[in-house]
């Protein structure tokens, strides 16, 4: 369906706007591009975030500032207007001056909470719900191969996981909760599933009830409601914002009370036990190995190769290493100007061939099971410009900052992002990105609640992993972002008056010291990045062959 | 009235408990202690915020960090609990177990909003109005000595000030504009009155219309209900925030339409004019000739000296500038282990006497007529220990680091509250005190809505005058804070990539280098000392006393 489909639809139903997201009936940002990419079919953006509303005789594409020049390069901007804003859309549609339309939406991909918000906030449209599905299905495809995560790599069995659950229900005086975000329910289980590409989560819905009994819901709806009807007259507990608005339906019309309460896995999925924080420091070191192999092939071969050539044999390094599963995301290598397109990823066709004198950026990742990588480098092709060297130097700057912050338990995640931010607004830059986000053990690169960005009150607590992923992008010339994960540690300082957080480093794999200006540079921010670079040559010194040793050893110098 | 007293009222009304704040009818935390100030009657509280709420056989006192040494202190703490806590009564009540009470309220102390939240989230106790006043007068006492605040320090005209608001109300499509806070009722108006010690506000409402008339209300109630019953039918907005619930009360019984609308004024006053930022200026080249007075004094004539006896005479040195009319708030003075107590006052009775070998935490500003001042220094008396120096070099980096940062415009206060927290955060310390406060000009020492504290939404914008003030406090032990005043200024470097604003410094006083440890300092924060110091020298030293000028040379000489 495109564009102007869509409008007859409208009329035919007489609707005057239709909301369409990226959204599925998981509601989350993971989805195969084919079945459940609705605004690519319709409009061409292919970004991972976004909003479209259709109107009769127009449409409005919102996006964030990630994806503002790469949604204008792929939508027909005499079409669809692209606006890029932190808004969502029912904000967006308070400020703007037209009233009284009906607006249609499909409660299947709209949360019980964002539809709440609209009902209420956004009271001079009427927002009708589509029970058609005029865009085709929202329900997710058969769930393909599912496998169980090894314990080995888990670390905490399922048993004593569903009893943390029904703790919290019994706690909650609730019948059963019911369980919306699809990487809540397979780190309950320790389930996952090769369904998408570079997310190994299980696509499903789980009920659990207060005995620990759990019912799992993956594309059979029919199911859903037959076992919801179990619960009439009972207190059922689920998350509004992660909940379909279609779920709550559901529910109403069973009779069901719904108790709104946040879902208390991910708070618990988001600190890692032991076995999965050595998973993690393992995965990295076997990255590490992998992606100093690919450098040392790039600084001897870059001459006649692309984005994407580079971007295909980074993934062949990678893929011999043990637990290697599959990409985390699609490798972002932008080469040059390509750098600013924040999330840009390159194709085979259109790829850029890299020439001496810019710089390339390399954001990519890897699922291993016993761990998740995600890694961004910017290397010096050629000889490279003083003032990009400059930024860099500003961007390791505020990288620093944020690693080597010490912060009291339930610091939120905003405040390490505005000691990143504040080393780049020094130098009058800034960038539009969050410095940081969580990460999943084998699940969501980008797991939820943990996030680094200006608008996070999360808080940030002991063992949870997180990138620090600092940038600065000046558009139609060159970007750069230096991103490494971390986790949380106590500092056992026996000085400090008050504990104190800090970031261990978990990514092993040299920063880019020919674009670095020194003169930049604190005597502590020298010595943290000295540091830096002594552990990953110790840590990865003797996995290398022979031949690249060197390389290393000149790549972790001390500056 | 004493706890006891209020516990039989609890009886006779058949109320199982009473909340009592230092609220007045003005809701402000500025009150003279005899007229208003209930907490110190009731239980011997003097701090400036607190909630105290006096259960049929027990008492709960909620204060800040600021105040829980202090609280403990003052009361009785067999007959009250001390409770340090950021939360509100209705928070804290919200957590506690207990349910079903009957909880009474002066309306005339509480906002709308406060009230609000209550019946909205604290739904397990049933809120009951006391419109007798059991607790004695809250009306505002008769205005004393109101008089004109010249537009020689003022700036701008009352009628281009009204214009403002008519322009607002307009827009808004209103009826007329209730102004609740009375630090904007000064500003509109250019008024000023003597009626509460160190802040010159006037103590008034003010009710404006459309066309430009303003009804101003002190303390006679009957004339407020008189003119609310003139809009019957029509829109007025208000500040739920800042509004007693009790006139919401007046304006329902006399069926006027409310329109919650946050003040405006708020906002317009807190960026300074020309007129008002040069008067700040000049009244900080005068604040920092006394104070230097002062320090030159100290310095040779300490001994025997006390808490209240320095306080009055840096008092004595003020009041003999140009345009002093008052202090701005009650002297600090704090010796040795009394810094730690973060709002400490000295009284002559119990004043510590000055010794050899601690520090004394100095925090005092003053009402100019063109312009408002706060300052602290923290000044060694003989011999200071060195992990007292390390605390005072860590807490100067925390000043530093928010003093020089840059930020765009509309930066929220909370992240020049972490920059500046972060340098702490390092060495295992913190401090239970917002970074900085908006400063008024010859208005409220406190002026919302700017504030650089830990929670503080409100953007930073051009002009705005703010305090930066880190400390750290060790209890029994010693205080230390260093606070300067700055406001906000474009950073017009032509390399800026982003427009960036800055801190532009307004008091001009040495900081202490006996009190500082070099080594822990970089590079760049040396230079912002000596650049400091090197303002306060070039600006003061031919207004001091030549016997002065080589002192100030010293404590003003590169680090």
């Amino acid at each position: 369906m495109i564009i102007s489909d869509l409008q007859k639809e409208l009329i035919k139903h007489k609707w005057d706007a239709y909301i369409i997201t990226r959204g599925n009936m998981f509601l989350s940002q993971e989805a195969t591009l084919k079945e459940e990419n609705k605004l690519y079919e319709i409009c061409g953006f292919s970004g991972s975030a976004g909003t479209l509303i259709v109107f009769k005789d127009s449409a409005v594409l919102l996006v964030d500032g990630r994806y503002e020049l790469q949604a204008t390069k792929e939508v027909d901007t005499k079409e669809v207007k692209v606006v890029c804003t932190s808004d969502s859309i029912g904000s967006w549609l308070q400020k703007e001056d037209e009233s009284g339309l009906n607006i249609a939406y499909d409660p299947w991909c709209h949360s019980i909470s964002e539809v709440e918000f609209w009902n209420r906030a956004v009271k001079k449209h009427h927002f009708v719900e589509d029970n058609i599905g005029v865009l085709g299905t929202r329900i997710s495809p058969q769930v393909a191969d599912i496998f169980e995560h090894d314990i080995e790599f888990a670390g905490v069995s399922v048993e004593e996981k569903i009893s943390y659950m029904t703790d919290f229900i019994n706690k909650n005086k609730l019948e059963a909760y019911f369980i919306s975000e699809c990487e809540a329910v397979s780190w309950l289980l320790n389930l996952r599933s090769n369904c998408l590409p570079y997310t190994p989560v299980l696509r499903a819905f789980a009920l659990v009830d207060k005995e620990g009994e759990v019912s799992l819901f993956t594309n059979d709806l029919n199911k859903i409601e037959a076992e919801l009807a179990r619960y009439k007259g009972k207190e059922i507990g689920l998350s509004p914002n992660a909940t379909p608005k279609k779920i709550q339906n559901l529910m109403k019309n069973h009779k069901i009370w719904i108790c709104n309460l946040a879902n208390p896995i991910l708070s618990w999925k988001a600190a890692k036990n032991e076995v999965e924080l050595e998973g993690f420091r393992r995965a990295h070191i076997r990255d590490g190995v992998a992606v100093c192999k690919f450098l040392y092939w790039l600084e001897n071969n870059w001459q006649g190769q692309n984005e994407f050539s580079i971007a295909e044999k980074l993934k062949e390094f990678r893929a011999q290493g043990e637990n290697f599963k599959d990409l985390s995301f699609e490798t972002i290598a932008a080469f040059g100007s390509n750098g600013a397109i924040v999330h840009y990823t390159p194709k085979q066709e259109t790829a850029l061939t890299l020439e001496a004198n810019s710089v390339l950026l390399l954001d990519s990742g890897v699922q291993y099971l016993d761990g998740t990588t995600d890694i961004t480098r910017t290397i010096a092709i050629g000889k490279v410009e003083d003032k990009i060297k400059d930024s860099f130097t500003q961007v390791l700057k505020a990288h620093i900052a944020a690693a080597s912050s010490r912060f009291p338990s339930g610091t939120q995640g905003r405040a390490i992002d505005t000691l990143a931010r504040a080393e780049l607004w020094r130098f009058g830059k800034d960038f539009n990105h969050g410095t940081g986000h969580g990460v999943g053990c084998f699940g969501c690169v980008h797991e939820s609640p943990v996030s680094l960005s200006r608008r996070s009150k999360s808080p940030l607590e002991k063992s949870q992993v997180t990138s620090i992923e600092p940038g600065y992008y000046v558009a139609g010339e060159y970007g750069i972002r230096i991103e490494n994960l971390y986790y949380i540690a106590e500092d056992n300082n026996p000085d400090f008056a008050e504990p104190m957080l800090k970031f261990e480093n978990l990514t092993l794999v040299p920063i880019d010291k020919r674009l670095i200006n020194k003169y930049l540079l604190t005597k502590q921010e020298i010595s943290w990045l000295n540091d830096y670079h002594k552990e990953v040559y110790q840590k990865l010194n003797q996995l290398l062959p022979s031949e690249m040793q060197n390389w290393l050893t000149v790549s972790c110098a001390p500056l």
